[in-house]
């Protein structure tokens, strides 16, 4: 079997060992985070960890209240500047723990009076040594160079954070509802695998989603560019009205993320003009409702919570850009002049 | 002459007219970010208006050391949430002044305690109504679909906010400068217009920078995307490396801009791999050096500081959105699909 493939299904067993093992380590950055009255959040983190922030920001938004910016390590690293930071919490994200301008950008942050954190799969990597607080992924070695594992357990160790932070106990019981969730998910492979043969000659197209899962758009873009050279464009719902939805022409693929939940009826309006338009509509859900919209549906066996539905909705994508890359005659392991860390300055 | 070329050669005079008109209001607002001592700046954008909002994060972030988010509106508008804003300011941004996601975010973050401001073309609009302050862009009316001149003026209004709160009054001044280099910039039209041809039948594309040009890449993308119909991607040459330069094919389009200063190095090292690729590359710069690596040098006849080097790159990516349109018989002034105000909840 293949890395990629391995990794996909390790991911439940991943959330679910997590589920259990983090939860003192999250516990004590809440402590802190409360008794130095945080009232911003910073994310540093480029490409898939990027992805995971974009999640983080939803969820310590809503569940937390914490206004969340995403970093622009440029500032920094670049630019040489200086933030007012007395009162953050700057979350450094990379599975490596070796991303340059983010452990630069932590650094650069703790001499202006933050507390930082680093979330990372390798412990004692760069980012743990710089950052007051560490939480892990605990994935395992990850050897597909497309991330996946370290993915899904990311965007756990985020909700970890919020769900200690909120106080709310049986918020941390859900993860594990989650993690069998994302088991029954699995069975969705068959599918995926029977319709990959479609996409062979796919050059570009759109993923679209919205809120939670605006995270799940672009991790889905990102791993079918990745390991299928396909140049994808992964949006918002609301922002693709704005401009990018002139470029849709007919035919053209336009993959669809609509878990039921608040985000819900943007979906599904934007696939009613996306069918209107004669796109290929590959509509990704749990609800009949909106797959009856679709020209290629994709049907998720099981539902969880909206503020959970991104470890599941990502699942479909990384299979496709899986069994894709194979119909195409490339190795999902070993995409083009990518390597497993990137550095950054 | 349509709309949309009339509004690109009207730039440079409403930047010039700004930088004499909004001086007050801006000053009147500094004052009141820095009594209340503002540790931390949201902005609420959307399409054009979300690109002028990162260029506004650079700046305020590099020159005034205020931490800057982008805000996500549906936090309130579909999670009805509520976020610890009592030492926030929340800029809001629409050139119509109507965008109804944009006004819900201000006021609620106004019931949330948070001091607003928005910025808008339109005097009277409902966001100037919900605001506590406002900015004008005194760009006179836009008829093209395709925004221009409510681009560059919003960010001339951000600059100069940024220059008011730094109390650099010099500031202020090279703004007139930069509305002088933007007219001398208009002598590439000539060049673009007789380059368009080459493009007829780019199906997709990249454009890449970095920093403060990020911006430039987003917004160039966009204008060939509704003007054009062209699936273009914009990205930051950081992020570009974490997983999309995978997806670059022989011959792709590769669009950078190059301006001097301190992001240029990265934009060169990504210049340097795409040519390896044997990508095209279509280099926007004053800088020889590196326009040696391009397939399709576009020279800009004149230079300013990297603070205000996006109001000048933006304009060759505008032309060639505009000249292309033409060269593939569609409207530039009426793109399909797209109304000049979009609304979104």
């Amino acid at each position: 079997m293949s890395f990629m493939l391995d990794e996909i299904h390790a991911q439940p067993d991943v959330v679910s060992k997590l589920a259990g093992e983090d939860r003192e380590a999250a516990a004590a950055l809440a402590a802190e985070i409360e008794a130095r009255d945080i009232d911003l959040i910073l994310m540093a983190a480029r490409g898939t960890s990027d992805h995971a922030a974009i999640y983080g920001k939803y969820l310590l938004e809503i569940n937390n209240g914490l206004p969340v910016a995403l970093a622009d390590c440029s500032v920094f690293t670049l630019y040489d500047s200086r933030l007012k930071l007395g009162k953050a919490l700057v979350i450094g994200i990379s599975q490596s723990g070796e991303a340059t301008d983010v452990a630069e950008y932590l650094e650069k942050s703790k001499e202006m009076g933050a507390l930082t954190v680093s979330v990372t799969n390798e412990p004692g990597s760069r980012l743990t040594q710089v950052a007051d607080h560490t939480l892990l992924c605990h994935a395992g070695k990850e050897l597909g160079v497309a991330a996946t594992k370290t993915y899904t357990s990311t965007l756990a160790v985020l909700y970890l954070l919020s769900a200690s932070l909120s106080g709310d106990k049986s918020r941390i019981e859900r993860l594990t509802v989650c993690a069998d969730a994302m088991r029954s998910t699995l069975a969705i492979e068959e599918q995926i695998k029977g319709r990959a043969e479609r996409f062979r000659y796919m050059q570009d197209g759109y993923v679209i989603s919205r809120g939670f899962n605006y995270c799940t758009a672009l991790e889905t873009s990102l791993k079918l560019a990745e390991t299928c050279y396909v140049g994808m464009l992964g949006y918002s719902a609301a922002d693709f009205l704005h401009g990018p939805i002139a470029a849709v022409h007919e035919n053209e693929a336009c993959f669809l993320c609509a878990p039921p939940g608040r985000a819900y009826g943007g979906v599904k309006e934007m696939a009613v003009k996306l069918h209107e338009r004669g796109a290929e509509t590959i509509i990704i859900s749990s609800e009949d409702d909106i797959l009856q919209l679709a020209t290629t549906p994709v049907k998720m066996p099981v539902c969880v919570e909206e503020e959970l539905s991104p470890l599941l909705y990502i699942m479909p994508g990384q299979l496709l850009a899986y069994y894709l890359a194979l119909t195409k005659g490339y190795d999902p392991d070993r995409p083009r002049g990518l390597n497993k860390v990137t550095l950054t300055m």
